[in-house]
Formats: C-alpha cells, sequence, structure tokens
C-alpha cells in the first residue's frame, strides 16, 4: 500500500493500492468533523480525482469516509450563504455530474460506509455500483425535514429500492437501518464494522483479479441496456459480447478454461 | 375530527382531519355489503373526490374501506349486465383514469389495507403512493381465475413488485399475504389489525409536518423521473430542486437548521 | 403422459401432457454430460421447439434440464474453435433470439432449475416467465472469471434481480444459492428437490385451468406495458382487458361468478 502522502487541508485522501491490493484506489472524503458535507469544494474534489481515475490504470474505486459518518449530504451553510436561483442550479448539476462520473467511469466503485449516510450522502451509496455498510450505518434522504424534497438523491434511490420503500424515505425522511437497506437493494453486504475493509477487499480483490477490458465494457453495457428496452438492449449486448469474445484475455480464459489451466 | 355528515348512501365517506391530524383526509369506501366493488358510481365518486382534493389544502390523503374487505375489484354483476366492447372500453378508461389521479395529485395518499384486496382492488393499493396493511390482509390479481386478466391492474402492480411474483399473482390468480406482500414491495408496513390506524396516523403525521410545496413539488418529480433515463433525470431533479431551495419553507427549514431552531 | 420416443441424440426431450398435466409440455435439455451447455445444435434446437409449441395448442411449457446441472451456458470449446467477431455476433443473435422466444411465445414458459445454472443457463432462467428451483440449485453470470463479461445474461438478469446484486453477480462471478435468489426475485419458488415435480406441476397445472386467450392476451399485455410509460401502459391495458372481456370465457366466467356456478 502507498499512501500518497496528502497535506492536512487535503478533502479526498488518496490510498492507490488500497487494502494491499494493486489496482484499489480508495478515495477517502476527509472531513469528519463536517459529516464529510459535500461543500463545493469537496464535490469539485471528488469531481477531479474521479475523472483522473477514469483515465488511469486503476481497477476499482473504493469511496471511504473519515470519522463517524459517511456523509451528510450537502454543506447547509455554504448553500444557504449566498441563495439564488442561478446558484442552486449550477449547484446541483455540478454534483449530478459528480455523481454520474462514477457510473460512467470503466472502473466499479464500492461505497465502504461506515456510518451515517443521508441526503446527498445516501444518494452517493445508491449511485456508487456497490456498497457494503457496517451493521451500524442508517441511511436516510432526511432534506424533507428542512423542507427541501431529496429530488436529486431520489433518481438513484429509486433505481435502487422498491418504489413506495423510496417514496416513504422521501416524504417521511426518516431513517432505515443497515439491514433494512440490504433488503431493499441499497447496499451489497452488511457486515460488524471491524469487518467492513474485509470485506471491501474481498470484494474489491475479486475484481481486481478479472480483465480489465472485461469489466469496463460490462459495466459500461450494464447501464446503457438497462435504459432499453429488452430487444434493443439483446442487441447492444450481443455487439458487446462478441467484441469482448475478440479480446485477447477472453480469447486465452476461455481457452485455458478448456484445456484446465490457468489463464495467462 | 371534523366528520362531515354522510348520507346512508354516501358511496364514499370523507372525513377530514382525520385521525385527529389536520390536514389528513380519509376518503372510505363505503360499499361494505359488497366488498366496496368498485361500480361505475364508486369510481365516479372517488374521482370526484380525488380531484377536489387535488385542488384542496389536503396534506395527505388515506384511502380506506367500510366492513372487511378492503375492495374486491370491479362491479361483476354491474359490469356483465351490458356487454359491448364500447362499454368495457370506457369502463376501463374511466377506472385507469381515477387510479392515475392518485398518483398525479399533489398529496401523497396512503392505502389503509384492513382486509382483502384483489383485481381492482389490489390495483388501487399498488396505486397509492404508500401502503400500511393489517397481517391478515390478503392481495390477488384474481381476475384470470374468471378468464379476466388483470390487465390494468398489471399496470401498477409490476412497477411495484417483482417482475416473476407479480407474473406468477396474474397467471394464478392466487392470494399472497401480508408478509409477502411486505417483502415484495406492494406495501410499507404490515401491522396487528388494532395497531393499523395507529401506523396510518403516524405515516400521514410525519408527512403533514413537512412543507406541503416540498412535498408536492416531490412527489411529481419522483413519478416523473422514474420514467427517464439517468441523465435527463438528474437534470429535471436539479432543476426541481433548485426551484424548491428558494421557497421560504426550506430557506427558512436550511437556515434554522444552522441556527439550531425550530423552523417556522 | 405421452412421451414421444426420442432418439438417444436428442437434444431437446419433449413430453407432452407431463406430470399428467394434459396441455403442459417439457422440453428436456439433454446434454447431461455436457452439463447441458449451449451448442449451436442445442440453441437451434429450442429455438425450433419453442417456435412450433408458440403455433401449438401447448398451454405451459416447462423447460427443464436432464443430469445434474440446469445449463453451463454456451458450449465454449465449440465457441472457441472458429474465433472471428463476425461468428461471435450470429452466434449471440442465434441465442438472443432463442432466449426472447420464450418472452414473445404466447404460453408461459416455467423453469425447472434441479441443478447450477451459470452463465447463458442462468439467462434461461431468468428469462422464463416463471422458475421453480430445487433448494440445491445455484446461479451464476460467471463468464467475467474467463475475461467474458455476461453481457447477454446481463439483460434479463437485471431485470430480474435489484441492480447492485446484478452487478455484483457480474463482476464477481459468483454464486448465489436458491434461497438468495427467491429472495432476489430471479426464481418464485425454492423446494427440496423431491418436490420440484409436485411444485413445478402445480404451478403449471393452475395456469393451465385458466383460459388460453385471456393467459396469452395477458402474457403479451404484461411485457409490452413493462416497456412503457404509465400513461401508456395503462390505455393498452384497458384496450387488452376490453377485448378480453368480450371473449366468451371472459363473458361465461364473470356470469358464473354472479350465479354462483361453475364456468363452462
Amino acid at each position: 500500500m502507498s499512501a500518497i502522502p496528502s497535506s492536512s487541508q487535503a478533502l479526498v485522501e488518496i490510498t492507490r493500492d488500497a487494502y494491499g491490493v494493486s489496482g484499489v484506489v480508495r478515495l477517502t472524503l476527509n472531513r469528519p468533523d463536517a459529516f464529510n458535507a459535500l461543500s463545493e469544494a469537496l464535490i469539485d474534489a471528488l469531481q477531479g480525482e474521479l475523472a483522473a481515475l477514469a483515465q488511469s490504470d486503476a481497477r476499482v474505486v473504493v469511496i471511504a469516509a473519515a470519522g463517524r459518518a459517511f456523509c451528510a449530504g450537502h454543506d447547509l451553510r455554504e448553500m444557504r450563504a449566498a441563495p439564488s436561483h442561478e446558484y442552486y442550479t449550477k449547484l446541483f448539476e455540478r454534483c449530478s455530474k459528480m455523481m454520474l462520473a462514477i457510473q460512467k467511469m470503466p472502473q466499479p466503485v464500492i461505497a465502504r460506509v461506515q456510518g451515517v449516510a443521508t441526503a446527498a450522502g445516501c444518494q452517493l451509496v445508491a449511485m456508487c455500483d456497490l456498497a457494503v455498510a457496517a451493521d451500524s450505518a442508517r441511511f436516510a434522504v432526511s432534506g424533507i425535514n428542512l423542507g427541501l424534497f431529496c429530488s436529486t438523491p431520489a433518481v438513484p434511490l429509486s433505481r435502487n429500492v422498491s418504489r413506495k420503500a423510496a417514496f416513504e424515505m422521501l416524504m417521511t425522511g426518516e431513517f432505515i437501518d443497515a439491514e433494512k437497506a440490504l433488503r431493499e437493494g441499497l447496499v451489497n453486504r452488511v457486515v460488524p464494522v471491524d469487518q467492513l475493509d474485509a470485506a471491501v477487499t474481498a470484494l474489491a480483490a475479486s475484481i481486481c483479479a478479472k480483465p480489465r477490458e472485461a469489466v469496463a465494457a460490462g459495466k459500461g453495457l450494464f447501464y446503457r441496456q438497462l435504459e432499453m428496452g429488452i430487444d434493443a438492449a439483446y442487441q447492444l449486448a450481443g455487439q458487446t459480447m462478441a467484441c469482448n469474445m475478440m479480446t485477447d484475455p477472453a480469447l486465452d480464459g476461455v481457452q485455458a478454461f478448456i484445456e484446465k489451466r490457468s489463464a495467462k
């Protein structure tokens, strides 16, 4: 593990080869005293790191958080300081762009949820491709409690959990615990907090062991086909798979399987 | 609670400030001897009440039912009396319009399911934004047992529960119990029947405590974005949220949070 | 039960009136030594049988498998023998066409999953309208382990199970057991293997007891409306239901219900 020395001001701490696994990059939200609230600077820092990683040889990205909370959503103090319709429009555009960058980058992104995830923090979990949560983690889209319906968090939340469960969370602002998040599909695994790193490592290492090309093509296909009718989805999937099969790793991987040897 | 005196013939009984909560309006299907079957008159009465409530200062609507059954679907005797393709086309259009009115009105609608909900009765539960069921409630889309596939109920049912579960219910016509309805996402909560009002009240009161503008804008956004691709969904959600943030309740709610005081 | 004498080479064994239920046709994948891998010949055989059954008076189709595995996906040896982009494009088109034939035929199709279902084998389970699994059955989309992301299996899998669960299966290639498959919505029922035929029979018999027209129209409507916005879905569903109601079985079925007699 080669942790890049970060200044004490780094809003996002980057760790390469995290958890001792080559290719895993961990981005740690690093505003623990502010419950990792997404200030403009933090949104920009995340956006910058995600954009750079998308072009890098990273294989899996983990989004983690320092301190007790995972992420408390937008930085309300900053958001309230200079209210204007134009400012809010740009702010939510910028945040949405960052959230979408998670889905659009070629590497799978795993949320490591050690604590409370609210509003845009819950959205961040929902946007990640995978999520592992401590059993003490809790989730809410609580903007409505302040009169601000969590509209942008609703987008990925309603694509993760059932319709009525999403509606209830959005309208009541109430927390769900990790077990309910698991049952509903918001997270993939729930473990005791002292096993959180082990569970994230296992998931990340499993994906790092797969060929990069197949993972990248697969992730792109996965989300594109979800928005298509089934006939068009099959057409795109078949084309993607034919291209995938002609890559060296797939040709060798299949041949190795036939020969009962290890792939190169 | 100010129950409006209803004639003994009222097909839909209206109770304002129901459960002692200001802003909650309960509509009670009132054909208990017919298991609250949706006769044309009952469909029209419901449509009329929903349309009026959509324009009113009601905050939350509860759809409840008198007697042992929640709703047994269409009134088959009436439906069979004068068969013609034109008649059935108009009947299902009318019923669909009423069902869609639930989703299109600005107030959240909660189904209070105290008993059996079949066919269009099950559809009514699925169309509501939220549903609370007694543990003795049961659900079926049983038209297929009479040779009439529940096509219109399939629309919201298949948007509430998983694909294979919906297909099974529609093709076998068999009942599922309240616990399975909960696991599948057809209802939000299941409680003993003597706690049904308490559970509905808690949910309704929670929503009544939120600003009206945020709830209305949020509900509209929720369903519109569900039908969009994720990029367009984020664009609409961001715009909705920027407008929401500029309302007085949100500006004050966020400011109050920062100042650790109660909102106005 | 009239089992059609099949040559020992028959890749798909056909059994009419299977399980002693008139109208049930069972197609048994019959390459047990190859774990029922979908060779081109097996894909073509299945496609041929499904196309013929779609035009027949069959009421329910069961897809079963001989031997210990349900289906191990594509035949890798054959697939690897003469690699070209053109060949793979055609192969996946052909397989996709067969998979889609399951959804497009008028009869409900039940997967009888007695063992392991991987890659295109898991896809086959996901494409069936209904699935019953032995508690020892296991499911994976494991192509990624060989460098070949299961793109075409992703299409129905992601329409059966929650987004993060599907992504995890596709990226890790790991198995899920029958209980998880049930919780996620990939199968309808899980039973001990010695009760598998009884469970399949009960489901098939229940559907055979319904009028053919209603089942066929219902199945078509179910999948079409899933790809529509809710307004268009309701419009199509209402039209479908009006036509359905004018058929003799529905007119008689509803009348019989009113008269408390059995339908003709």
